[in-house]
């Protein structure tokens, strides 16, 4: 039976993190909310008062009976199927820690502009916005990056840079996801900070040439960037 | 071998999490940074350059040769040892899944005062932090709470509130630890929303109940809540 994976139309988000481990594997799943009246059987399925174990947001992830929410958890249980989680349990472990990093820091590079509340428009919250982003730009983003970085040059295994062991893994294609996020978002402060970053840079370029990738990030069913997503390109918190 | 604790000392922080499930669980664990040079010995091993994995923040877990970063993975890792993730796979998921999103929680609680950046004062970033506790206080606060209160009715189970099963869980700990911040935070916001969550209110009391949560929390161990935490009480924020 196909992976059932319920999230948002209409953007990437924190569903796009699934959906390129799920593409990369060649799995077969069913993007709920692009089907007839999907949006419906999410809301309806997430407000279920029979449900003893609710998720508290999408995305969430239907495997025949078992319903799984909460992003790093959902490639946590997906890994070892795909094949996208290395080859041991201290892989398995490796590539969680490492995607909840990456969730992390995803939070905070959707904060930059929404550093008051989620509730709010972009626009009600722009002078905090432009302070956030700029203690993203200088503080935060070089950080996490250089640590990436760091752990790409300390797996001395692989040809390729790869977080986890040789071969490509969900955290992966999730730092890829992160990259082009961040050439959305912030074309300058990411140039600036990816040429100090030429491991993940080359992992970036390898998972942009993996074929089954190339072949989502141009087809329909890939979202394209906009501003009501995670990332968003507001030159003005661009430095 | 007693598992080693890596964390900041001086505050409760995201330790505190792991702190509890060890205290409840009775079991031997170092809290390394109160130790002679402790503090020293974490910095050394996270800037350590042989270190093919390092964590990149603490808290982070040394058990044997496995060192373990990220609370919510942490926790995945020491909860079926410590027999406080339930009984079945499909409980240690549900156990991972409200953990994670107990995470996302307190990252909201603490960027309340801290909505600019982490590296500045509060005291630099306050009419920032007015906003966002707002919004913290009458959206998101009660969303979270909401949430635990409808998941802990729905597990008709056990006669006393469980996050996980009919046992006590460590996802049980962490809900009375952020029950314990916010009241300490948020005096005034928490005791509103508290009222609408008797359930909530129930576990919280029987895990304080606890005799080995009690001695724990009533000992030298437990850190005494402050304004260098995770919760803070900043009379200005609680409304």
């Amino acid at each position: 039976m196909a992976y059932e994976l319920f999230y948002w139309p209409g953007i990437q988000g924190r569903g796009e993190f699934v959906r390129l481990a799920l593409e990369a594997a060649g799995a077969k799943y069913v993007d709920v909310a692009l089907e007839a009246k999907g949006l419906q059987r999410m809301q309806k399925l997430m407000a279920d008062p029979k449900l003893a174990r609710p998720p508290f947001a999408c995305p969430f992830l239907v495997d025949g009976k078992k319903i799984i929410g909460q992003t790093p958890l959902i490639l946590h249980y997906l890994g070892p199927k795909l094949g996208l989680a290395g080859t041991s349990e201290a892989d398995r472990l490796w590539a969680h820690q490492v995607q909840l990093t990456l969730a992390d820091f995803a939070v905070e590079a959707h904060d930059v502009h929404h550093p008051v509340g989620s509730s709010l428009y972009y626009e009600d919250q722009k002078p905090e916005s432009k302070r956030r982003a700029q203690q993203f730009r200088e503080i935060r983003l070089p950080k996490f990056m250089q640590w990436f970085e760091t752990i790409l040059e300390r797996n001395a295994k692989p040809r390729i840079p790869r977080l986890v062991g040789s071969r490509l893994s969900y955290p992966d294609l999730s730092l890829y996801q992160v990259v082009e996020g961040l050439r959305y978002a912030f074309p300058k402060a990411s140039a600036k900070v990816l040429r100090k970053t030429p491991r993940v840079l080359a992992l970036h370029e390898h998972v942009a040439g993996n074929p089954r990738i190339a072949a989502y990030v141009t087809s329909d069913r890939r979202v394209r960037p906009n501003e009501d997503d995670l990332f968003r390109n507001y030159p003005e918190l661009d430095g």
